[in-house]
């Protein structure tokens, strides 16, 4: 499998990565092994590179390109779409510190190495301290849910200047000395998103691979900068269409395949009660909305990046917004999609074998990242009086 | 007010319009007239003529463009949005028929004569008889429910050929001899979209306004033609998120401007609630999405109209899939966010001076309009077995 | 019609009540004159007496009797069902004052005279000013949404006393001079509950009418006192259910005298439609599960009455919680049947004359007399960490 | 640990044997080994002599009685409340069969045994044959979901005569020849609940052993006969009920102990989180409602059986009626409960250590027993034309 910079080709490519994912699904949901051949796939399969510019070697492709590809592996296997997420985004926040040449040279790598790139940054834990050492910065410190990061070739992350108190951002080898992955990620579903603890034990960084400075709020640069929460969220919802995507298709083809109707339904066929038509079509109409919303939001996540520095509060505010709702939507039908599946496939389809709980266990775990009432809360306020969400590490 | 071909005015002339219907629309509703005013209204605004082609003196709109119109009227008030959107629909349908002198006559007479367009066509009536007579047809029987008629300049109408059993199309002059208005229409919710019965009692109809014959289903344009429902669902979900929207606006404004914090809430202002904040956000966010679908269903009905003759069953098939959709998914949010207002504003809010009951009253009567049940076991069939939806009046 | 003490005639009584009111509801609320005959109705049935103690010539009946007549009634007729509520209730608070002379004196007043009570104690306005005057005190105040009022025989109200600042209950003729009533109330629903507001311009009440001071937290009729907004919270969650019921049935009657099956269900009845079918039923069992809670809470509320001042704090507390529950289920039971009874009875049950409206009306109104989502709080912290419901005038 | 007939032990006895389950209960079900200790400790606590007459050793408990023991045991262990509530139902049925004296054998042998009894009886199965061999029957046939039955002493199931075709009742020896256990059970939940198939092949029936004749319609006995799949239903509901208890159980002491407040949320711990507090309040008020209508059906369920052969089609209907509406609150709330749990505990209660999700897993599965649209149809169709339930292995 190879991939040309030719736009087709890419959902081609794509499709063939989610039907081999979607082949032994349960399976390897079930053995839990660290996705590592998942990886393989997604290395030998080229997606990896194309966020990339071309000029770099990449496919020069676009978020909603990107979200396209996600969708479609999220839908057969929500934690590698994870994963696959995840590396776009962490790839692409190089882009933020305005750092060409590093930007150049670590996509070169990347395209070059196939690398599997993942973040190490959860807000709720306690930053990292780098201790500046001859020729760079010795890092310590722990991280929890660093999605990826235990299967990945580069991570990107950031800590607090021990003497300064600033806060830099750096990308390491994840296989530099001093960094141990904890292994502690038993969640009930994203099983294969490898989300467990990263421990730094005064891993190298050189000065080469620091970013640069996060940039104090009044730098031109600080409301680009202030995307990657947003992009992360949108990451989020496009994840959450992906699983209601993938359950409802699932369902869909046990329903016509495999159920039975019920004695006192009148009918021949399960798809042809009036109870499991309509509900089916309620939630296929509540999905397909989830996802032009979200579709929108990735739209304006795009346009919002090609501004550059020339982002403003306001532009920034209402992208943030929008993300909002795309999270709230998206998070009340991937949640309702994942446990409403069993009324329209029946009994029989609760054997473990058949693994159709894993939609509600990815839906819940993922759901659960920030809560969502503090988005909707958001975007409330927001119409209410006009107010900008705030940037956190959550929006 | 008059309005010129380019496209900025249109948006800004809709406004002015429903700028005007608002000021007024509680006593407006609450006094129950006939809308005359309203339609001179329309008429001086110049959007009537916003679908007719330029060649023709029209503004050349298109359905897009027309949707935007019917939103921004309809959320200021749904029953004139209504006729505006009816309007443009009747006027629209003559195009289907294939006979563009008699189109170009009728949309010149139309655009001169600031013509304000409805149809007589109730479905579940009994069909009107037209009976043979020198020089055309004389036509008689009832019709319930044809909405704008009784204050409409121009009708559209059917009815079967007494002899030959052919269900013929035809338009009239609305004060022709021998058509009556009931005047019976008194229901809960779109009290001014003047939607009574219209008898016709040997009403003549000269030959040269017949549009011609309903197409078999063989024949080609017979797809083009099964648009016609469609395009009338369409509407009905277009309709659902103005009201929405007119609804979570107004509401909106009176929580900012007028209600008292709880309390026990702990908070001063009830734009700080944060029940009232999280409500908000999550019917705001519903409401985008259910937008962003009927925005989706009416492009594609514009380009499925595009394929004139060209358009397929399969094809058809689909956007018959996408306009339930809309109409499921706006079906649920105009119904929610009419009663959820009423606990985002308070006790006080109930007074009727407020006439905040009006977006319910009106979204409870349009939703009715065919039962959603139904919507949604079409789009689950459709997903279930691939089956398309049935071609029938409401569908 | 005459009522005796034996249990089974009150029932029967109501019954008959109830039938008279559903005659000609619509009409009455459409014309929204001045409950009198109403309250004439009520006096004639002997139902006013049914809390009065048998020694004093009333009936003798318990709250769980008086709420299923309030239940009765109120299906039938929510606002005649609402103005009979209070009235129990505002004659019920005499007791809690511990003036068993003036109790018997007015309990037997009450029923020679066939008095119909009404109380003015809105706790969001500002207190009544009671100033000494010799032989008692000129009471000077506005107070709004005061139901039943002015058409009330006799008003229960405090006030706070000029000098001393002391809160103090009282009860009025309320045709005494000083007494003007607003009749501002014109709210969407409950429109035949006279709940407009009451002005006090030095209105004379004698010493012999006044029923106390309101008790200190410490003394030991605190916690009894305090029962009074819960029994207030209780009668709107019984109202709840009671309009849920009216709603329900009256619906069903439609639907099976006058719904038409829709041409594409596949069968001749409405009553064979099976999203009909299945929809009723959904909502007769969350209907039949919310009563069963007002019924608890009903029974719990006449334990806790028979308690007296043995009732404890934690006691009181709990009851609050059930109290709650029973308003959170009954709210959103309401809310609900209110308004999708339209998808059970079709487009045609929306004409006016048949007023199916008036159920979402009044539930919409009566449920936000306070807002039910800091019931919710209430019960949930109640849940967390065993917090009792503090003591407010609504809680 | 004993129990005596005394009414107070038995609530105490099955608190024990909740807590015990409750202390290994994530372990246990990880597991998923045959319930063994769990038969062990209810036979060590006494609880299954429960229901048996105190004429024949039992505890002479009613129906009422049984249902809170089923609801301690199940908030705790699901599979175990399931366990024992078959084990109830199973050996009450031997009282439908008019054979006193097999009864009194039965049940002193149950009592001194200490039996588990299970049933083996899926109606949508073909039914198991016997054949009338010397002394007896030899049985064959396959059947599905026999819950318990691998772990029973002893079963009850039927099948049909293969000379005469008469449906013929009787126990067996679970541990006779020809009885093989299919360890087939696999599903998501209700894991410990040894629900997978038997297959019979000869296995021996001593005449003696045979309960009866399923009744003929027309004979007295057939309406009390047709309490089995009522009580079956019931049985569900209220298992439904416990692991909506156990749920919002575990999920609050969780919150109140673990969860952290969200740092938007203004608020120092997870208990004041306005959201939080709110919805544990929504779905406590739902759950107690669901469970006033459990009980409401268990007393009716315990009233019908005490008419004996009195019971009548007309009161039996409106039984299942009520059955079907705690069907369907229970259903609604318990997988309601068994979702939203985690919104109010947190991203980090998703860690499988907890074993939160087996709430969801249990409620999903045991709710899918039966379709629940089907029992909403049932209801409503009560409602609109008054008539009953059919009689069927589900109704």
């Amino acid at each position: 499998m190879t991939a040309s910079p030719e736009q087709p080709s890419v959902p081609r490519i794509a499709d063939e990565v989610a039907a081999r994912l979607r082949a032994d699904a349960v399976e390897r949901e079930h053995r839990g092994a660290e996705p590592v051949a998942e990886i393989a796939l997604l290395r030998e399969s080229g997606l990896l590179r194309l966020l990339v510019p071309t000029e770099h070697g990449g496919l020069g492709g676009d978020w909603p390109t990107a979200h396209r590809v996600i969708t479609t592996v999220g839908a057969a296997d929500a934690s590698i779409g994870h994963l696959l997420g995840y590396h776009y985004f962490q790839l692409w926040r190089i882009r933020l510190f305005d750092v060409p040449e590093q930007q150049a040279r670590l996509e070169r790598a990347s395209v070059e190495g196939s690398w599997f790139w993942a973040g190490v940054s959860n807000p709720r834990d306690a930053a990292l301290v780098a201790r500046p050492v001859p020729g760079g910065f010795a890092v310590s410190g722990r991280k929890f849910f660093a999605t990826g990061a235990s299967v990945a070739d580069r991570l990107i992350a950031s800590g607090t200047e021990a003497d300064t108190g600033h806060k830099i951002a750096f990308t390491l080898d994840a296989a530099a000395e001093g960094i141990r992955f904890l292994g502690d990620w038993d969640n009930l579903g994203q099983r294969l998103s490898a989300s467990g603890g990263v421990e730094f034990t005064d891993a190298f960084v050189p000065e080469g691979d620091v970013l640069g400075v996060q940039p104090a709020p009044e730098e031109p640069r600080a409301w680009r900068d202030s995307l990657s929460p947003l992009g992360f969220q949108l990451l989020l919802s496009r994840l959450h269409v992906a699983i209601a995507e993938g359950a409802l298709g699932e369902a869909g083809r046990y329903t016509a395949e495999q159920s039975r109707a019920w004695p006192l339904s009148g009918v021949e066929a399960a798809t042809d009660d009036p109870y499991v038509l309509a509900e089916y079509g309620r939630l296929d109409a509540r999905l397909a909305a989830a996802t032009l919303l979200v579709d929108a939001a990735s739209r304006a996540f795009e346009d919002a990046e090609a501004l550059g520095t020339g982002l403003t509060a306001e532009r920034r505010g209402e992208l943030g917004v929008l993300i909002s709702r795309a999270k709230v939507v998206s998070t009340e039908v991937v949640n309702e999609i994942g446990t409403r599946i069993f009324e329209l496939t029946g009994a029989r389809a609760t054997s473990a074998r058949h693994g159709l709980d894993r939609y509600w266990r990815n839906a819940r775990t993922l759901t659960l990242h920030d809560p969502v009432s503090y988005k909707a809360r958001e975007i409330g306020r927001h119409r209410l009086t006009g107010e900008l969400p705030p940037v956190t590490g959550y929006s």
